[in-house]
């Protein structure tokens, strides 16, 4: 049996990806008319896909009828043409299985999956959770490792292994070295689409040494059709255009990453000053206050975007 | 108003309370026998106080029906004599303040509330969650910091500013830096029950620094008395002893941080080696592997507790 | 006045310049063959320049008298046709005066330029630093930064105020984060050639994001021609042949860097291991022992290098 | 044979000893009068022993003449009565006898030692170093170990071989996490002298769990004798005053590690502010600005130092 939904070319799940944002209603509730606004700008200004209840969609906030909400809004959106990946992060299988299942239930195209949450499994146990969970959910599915919010890292001979599994089409890398972005795509670029995170920064770059695409999150959601192109004129070899574009991103990441408030309340609040729609945060977080709100706005002028 | 329960000294819970194991059977049910043993165990010893439902609890493996076992086993082995404070850790006020409210409803004595897990919210995000939770819950609470395993640190203004609330009673600080642990003493040492957290490290050093006391988790419930009397030496000044003791600890640590496995999983396997009621760990952690056990009771053989 | 030596592309010093290491005899003293040879032989492959008396080449070992036999024999065998650069960190600014005036006596084209070793300065006190130097030695100057050698980085906001300087015409970026390198492009990319350290993991995708080049050790000195010419074929937009070396690369440095001994003594050993002139290092640094030469001819066998 | 000069309780250079600063004058000569009044003032206020030439004493900018006159100086207040240690740290086993040479010249009572400077060398290799230069210096010696300004850590297991060299009378550890410090009393305390590092944090706890004493810098040479009697209450059970101290030495490092520049330059502007003999930087280390001097003003104020 081969990987479900293989291309011709092997892979699924490339090219410009999106982590998209959940927007809330000043009080709190879910602003499903930004939500779809969202979804369909994106998908307008030519996105690959989308991923929902990732860190970016604050999915530790949510009910689950809002992420079934969430996830068939951007499924109605996608219309079957650009995938709709759930992330499933939990601190036990037992409760990823069951978000898994829940996105299953909706016919989402796949799910994303971090190590355990919080609880810093050796190697091993993060190998079995994996397994766990991706043959009681029976979707595709794509590994996430972000060492920086884990503090565990999920190894590369673990990849290596769990690359075998048919349903596991796609690996999103956003350990800080660059390094291992090479190592993954080098050890299981044959098998899994490679992803590349912190996009913001090292999108291009990546996609330059081989990588199939990366997960966004910053900025195709504040600077829409030019950073969405920018995967395009990679694949096609525009490199001159390419790096003009990464290079502004890079600008945007400052802004959004410096005095501007936690991520992705920042982020949140880029979007509604660009006039998208970002909408409000839950708590724990909060809107930036005035201060992070003006030197935000101040960033996002010098860059053209307000 | 004055805080609640506050002795003579102006503090409660002070001296070595420990942060206990929850056993599992082998087939992965609570190990209800266990459990109570170790409770029994650790009164007898002379522990002052229980933490359940910590990361050595395993609490994100644990129903809303195992908690209350947990919790109440504790109470009655305490019988009102010394504290039983439930750790309530989520990634929202509204998850922490359902299982506070789980915790109230069996007559806990206090709640141990970290910043929010996972999400790195700012510091004043991480105040209000500690407001929400705390005024919702209505109970004594200890806070807690541990950086490394959250990626944000709750800096001490905000501890100073909630040291001021009636219910604020405790601070655990596990912070890395020593420096902190004074810092803490320093600015809220009045308010306060400072704790110092990695007391198999630092549990003397600190109370002869000025801390109240500390959570342990790994001396007490392998070595038994000797390490619960550490604290007791301490503040009977008897320095020579206490020393003793505390470099036996650090020995400990190194067999049980070492290649023993996925912390409490080592913890619980030292236990069952040296004859107490550890149990087994639960998915996402695992048994130590084979070799792990060995080097972990050759490791204990040297420390003569095997 | 404008840069000195610059082309029509404004910029000089660009492409792949190579760390070269120092070889010495078995006795301690400099194998002045084995150093004129392995210069002729990376100009042979094609080599865009060197750079002498860097951390590969154990700087720290050399006595004035060596340090201007090797570089004059890099003069020598560059014949005037591309750079020779001489590494002249130090803990102050006097002796890195003393150590560019000896460059400065014999020709060298330039010299190389870290932030005070060991002292952690500021960036106002950094900057000084640099000013005084470079006005004093009077030679086109390459800025270096490496965080993770000097516990302080020569922050991006210093090195847009050198960049001023007419004699400050390369900047070699060795932060870890690859936003480093993509900001220095950002900000100082119009005045400055920016070369990217660390070129083993990400010399080809710098060069696609905009990078003039980068600083290489390992893969020229060790794999040659096949190395050398990834930079051609990454300004010819040959980025599959590019990524193919880049990968290759990139296995290459996890052999120098696992348990191979002491950079660079485990280059060393990796060049004598493939017929290279590599030589033995000097103290403090080891020819590695035989446990790490083993599993370095293992590893060089795999990659067919030997 | 036993260890050089040992006591009744086999130890020497216990207590506290202070890393002296080297006062420079405006112009940036060699402020003689200042340099001697420094040594005297913590004569008389009741210090233990001094270091020279460590990174306190800037010793990156000592010409070997200066070296000779802090040394003499140090020696001729000394009496005999405290020791005088002499840092020689350096990249090399040449350069570090050079300097010890230089030291025993005068008739220092020791050296002390780190790991080579800069060169980030495997354990063997620093192993290897220290015998070197041991052997050819022939002074009882002081192990030195601060990762934070080496990126390498001098191993406990290098420790435990050098601490049964007769000339090993004394180690310095600074490495962050306080576990170390009771692992070094642990493992070499029957042989060593062991001194905790970052006194100003941790001086009496680790007095308090076993060392025999610590090296300071910041506080005996802002607060004097309040601060350096602090040792005296920890040896003598007066633990409660000790305390007192220990946590205001902790707000003076607050302090002096804030805004107030670059250590020792911040160390000794505060010196100069409370009417001590600290005297001017050298480059490249710069008077810190006035901004930061006045920050260093207001907290001095606070402390009651001003």
């Amino acid at each position: 049996m081969s990987k479900p939904g293989t291309s011709a070319t092997g892979k699924i799940w490339t090219g410009n990806i999106v982590a998209t944002v959940t927007p809330f209603n000043k009080d709190g509730s879910l602003d499903t008319k930004a939500l779809r606004e969202n979804f369909q700008l994106l998908r307008d200004e030519g996105i690959d896909g989308y991923v929902v209840m990732g860190d970016t969609g604050e999915f530790w906030a949510l009910t689950d009828q809002e992420r079934q909400i969430v996830t068939e809004t951007a499924l109605d959106v996608a219309s079957g043409e650009i995938p709709v990946v759930v992330g499933c992060g939990a601190m036990t299988a037992q409760e990823s299985i069951r978000l898994g299942l829940l996105a299953k239930d909706v016919s989402a195209d796949g799910i994303m999956l971090t190590p355990p949450i919080y609880v810093r499994p050796g190697q091993a146990e993060i190998e079995q959770y994996y397994r766990d969970v991706i043959s009681a959910v029976g979707l595709p599915t794509m590994l996430y490792n972000i060492p920086k919010r884990h503090s565990v890292s999920l190894g590369i001979p673990v990849v290596d292994k769990l690359a075998d599994l048919d349903l596991v089409v796609a690996f999103k890398q956003s350990h800080e070295s660059f390094l291992e972005v090479l190592e993954t795509i080098r050890v299981a670029g044959d098998r899994l689409s490679v992803l590349a995170g912190h996009s913001v920064e090292r999108g291009f770059p990546a996609v330059a040494a081989g990588a199939d695409g990366y997960l966004s999150s910053v900025e195709p959601q504040v600077m829409g059709k030019t950073a969405i192109d920018m995967y395009k004129h990679a694949v096609t070899g525009d490199y001159e255009r390419a790096r003009d574009v990464q290079l502004k991103c890079v600008e945007l990441d400052h802004a959004i990453h410096g005095d501007a408030g936690t991520f992705p309340a920042s982020l949140k609040a880029a979007m509604n000053l660009v006039g998208r729609p970002g909408g409000y945060p839950r708590p724990p977080l909060q809107e930036p206050n005035a201060n992070a709100l003006a030197s935000l706005k101040t960033a996002l002028t010098k860059l053209n975007l307000i």
